[in-house]
């Protein structure tokens, strides 16, 4: 499939994706309307994706921990806001071993209103907070529209659900866990992220206060690429979540959660990735490196492999792949695993076995301008830096992309058309009439109210009232 | 909770258990019928399990992936003897997105069927095999009887699935996973297995050989701790998956599955524990190491809890826990994480800081004869091989247990009586008939024909013709 051509993104940035992410094994359809198989290779990247977050959640006190699948519907129904937001994108069962059950079940959409429940029974004193819990797990919400990684019914994730003591330190975490996912974005992902707060209007269901990163993708669109809630004590009210406080008084708790999913495979796929394929950040890449033999004879061939092998082992703490597949040309190889995306390919032909050396190519940079020459010996030394640079420069080249693609426009219209190529920040009164102006004339939404504001004030692009707030207006996936 | 008494496994062996999952906070009961919450320090034992057996099916070749949660109910009927071992337990979604779905979804008993609709797309030619995937994911099976981590409705578990392109290879490879099961047993959980062959009546729904690995429960039942099936090509025929064999001729593959649980967590539970509580083994256990201060004046408290922390520290590559709760004396923490199952305690009092050493304790040796006194720079050392001699203790002791408690009966009265206190191992001609003779008289099942076989031939222990194989009867869970 390789040596088929692409569409490229100016052509069809769409069809591009579809595409690359068949093409590249990261997932195909399933024979289920919606829902998809992660391929190895995509697997392999979430589950660096996970270990990079699960890292940095243990590193901030919490624990894993597994809830069931199924919640009675009537849980669901305890918090208003959060049925209404779910109900239509449930998938239910209603027949198990056999029979009817009396209380259908949903599969969950999310798991606050059974993390509710259960945190109910475990809180007795201020001396069992906080609960810090994360669940890795995989959830089902009935799309109309679905996208692989971007949108399907059921998708992977992870859920933390916490409780606390008080209302700041609800609020400290729900703002601490958008730090650890704007972290790990940018330093593990390379993807530049805005973080901020959600408007009403696109806040979680039950939410008091929702937080999100954004980032511009390769078609200048946003993607809301994980967000984290301050559910105030609305969820502790609903499932009767309340601790003994030090002075024996009965308190409700506070509580928050806060997602990543798969859906940030597409955002890494979106933001890098370009006409000849994926472009994978070095410090999730399945394989960091590729080492390509290259021989005719057979004289040739066992000395190279010998070589490949040499290189490959030397390269300890790096995942790297060797590709000896016979039948196929190197040329097919530079381009399948260039369309793979990843990082650095080693070549190593006879002039290299005969002259000790080796030949880097990155993949971030095209042609003669990202290859050179080595010694065999320097190889160990060399590729980490190279992939360090590689990190480096594939975030700078994304946050070079979303700032020539933002704009700050000085009236109405000037927004009304900057949303079609990127973003816009703007003075926004936070009026949610404004907000569905622009959503009805433009289908830009408000992204979020960035943490980062330039003070002062300002008037609202949309109605001209006085405004303390700027916020970052685009087309959304 | 720690200082009420447990009910002593002698007394009440189920009780015992169903409290020491609740007490040890391993898991708790799930508002939904059947259903469990596994609590993090259950979660935490899973993840080392998981971690352990990760390892081992990357290091033979697999890969993971992820593979959706619903099966059209179509899928599962194409394999008879498949839709028949699973349809009565099985729960349905009829309702998805506000409607009735045309075809109801079932969610996965098991993946077979979905496994082998995308294998028969993604499999063309012999060069596409083998197919070596894995699968972490939970299950549903409505069973009507449930027990904490034995038998959940819904549960966690690997699921291997690899297509071959010959029968040899599919057989090898079934085996070779039962190798890896009983490996990770006995050098990871310290849990000694018997590998074997299960009979016909107990093979899984649509295979042609299942293996099994049994062990025996601290009341002398068995536990069916990890399967593996040879699939032949009945999951090949009824999905289609076909391969182009180098003379450019059209076969089916050979498939594969296998898989191991948490259900595996119950037999760490009652191949270990003790009366007071759990013995959990070293290179699974959440905290391999529990540090515990004792003190009882402010300044005694100083020194130790420099000492604690030095000693937490200097274990680097041991996953320790220090216990510095206030308001509980030092012996409820001794009780507590020895319910817990922590396999060695240190403890540093104030004579220990003038001494310049610790007190460690070991979880399986009570008493005395578990403790030691020695040098506080002597610890780092120490440590690993204490661990490493309970690991090898706890194995020997539940070795001898399984020992002890399985008899070679000299006719049927004997098996009978023999199963009500173990396992026995007698002569089984392999007729069906004389299996269920014992099982409904007895209660007992072939848990399997071992593969290790005396060789020769005898009379069946029940109908008295010739047999070959020599059979395992026990009563299991």
């Amino acid at each position: 499939m390789a040596d088929e051509r692409l569409p490229s993104r100016s052509e069809d940035f769409a069809e591009w994706y579809n595409q690359l992410v068949l093409r590249a094994e990261l997932a195909d359809y399933a024979p289920v309307r919606g829902c998809m198989v992660v391929r190895p290779y995509g697997w392999a990247l979430w589950e660096n994706i996970q270990a990079a977050l699960d890292r940095r959640f243990k590193a901030t006190g919490h624990v894993n921990a597994g809830f069931p699948m199924f919640i009675p519907m009537s849980f669901l129904e305890k918090e208003r806001e959060h049925v209404e937001g779910f109900s239509p994108e449930l998938a239910v069962v209603t027949v198990a071993g056999g029979e009817e059950l009396q209380e259908p079940l949903v599969v969950r959409p999310t798991s606050e209103t059974i993390i509710g429940h259960m945190y109910a029974k475990w809180i007795k004193s201020h001396r069992d907070l906080p609960v810090l819990i994360n669940l890795w797990n995989s959830v089902v919400r009935w799309e109309k529209r679905t996208k692989l990684f971007l949108r399907t019914a059921e998708f992977y994730w992870q859920e933390g659900h916490t409780a606390h003591a008080t209302a700041e330190e609800g609020e400290a975490e729900a703002r601490q866990m958008l730090e650890v996912y704007a972290d790990f974005a940018e330093n593990e992902a390379a993807v530049p992220v805005i973080k901020g707060r959600k408007s009403e209007s696109e806040k979680f269901a039950g939410a008091v206060r929702s937080y999100t990163i954004e980032a511009m993708m390769g078609d200048t669109r946003a993607l809301q690429s994980a967000t984290s809630h301050d559910l105030g004590q609305n969820f502790a009210r609903a499932f009767d979540i309340q601790y003994l406080d030090v002075s024996n008084t009965l308190q409700y708790c506070w509580t928050t959660s806060w997602g990543l999913s798969t859906r940030f495979v597409g955002a890494i796929i979106m933001v890098h990735g370009d006409d000849q394929g994926l472009v994978l950040p070095p410090r999730l890449a399945p394989y960091q490196v590729v080492v390509v033999p290259i021989y005719r004879t057979d004289e040739e061939r066992a000395a190279v492999l010998a070589e490949v092998e040499r290189v490959g082992r030397s390269l300890r703490d790096v995942r790297v792949r060797t590709d000896l597949r016979d039948g196929v040309t190197p040329g097919f190889k530079f381009n399948d695993w260039e369309m793979r995306g990843v990082p650095l390919r080693v070549e190593v032909g006879p002039r290299d076995v005969a002259q000790g050396t080796v030949t880097l190519a990155r993949r971030d940079l095209p042609g003669r301008e990202g290859k050179e020459t080595v010694p065999r010996d320097a190889v160990p030394a060399r590729v980490p830096e190279l992939l360090s640079d590689i990190h480096a420069s594939i975030y700078r080249r994304a946050l070079r992309f979303r700032e020539d693609h933002t704009v700050q426009p000085a009236g109405y219209a000037e927004l009304a058309e900057a949303v079609q190529r990127g973003f816009a920040l703007a003075w926004w009164c936070g009026d949610g009439a404004c907000e569905t102006r622009v959503k009805d004339e433009t289908k830009a939404t408000v992204r979020c109210i960035p943490f980062d504001q330039p003070g002062g004030s300002g008037r609202c692009i949309v109605c001209g009232r006085p405004a303390t707030e700027r916020a970052i207006f685009g087309r959304a996936y």
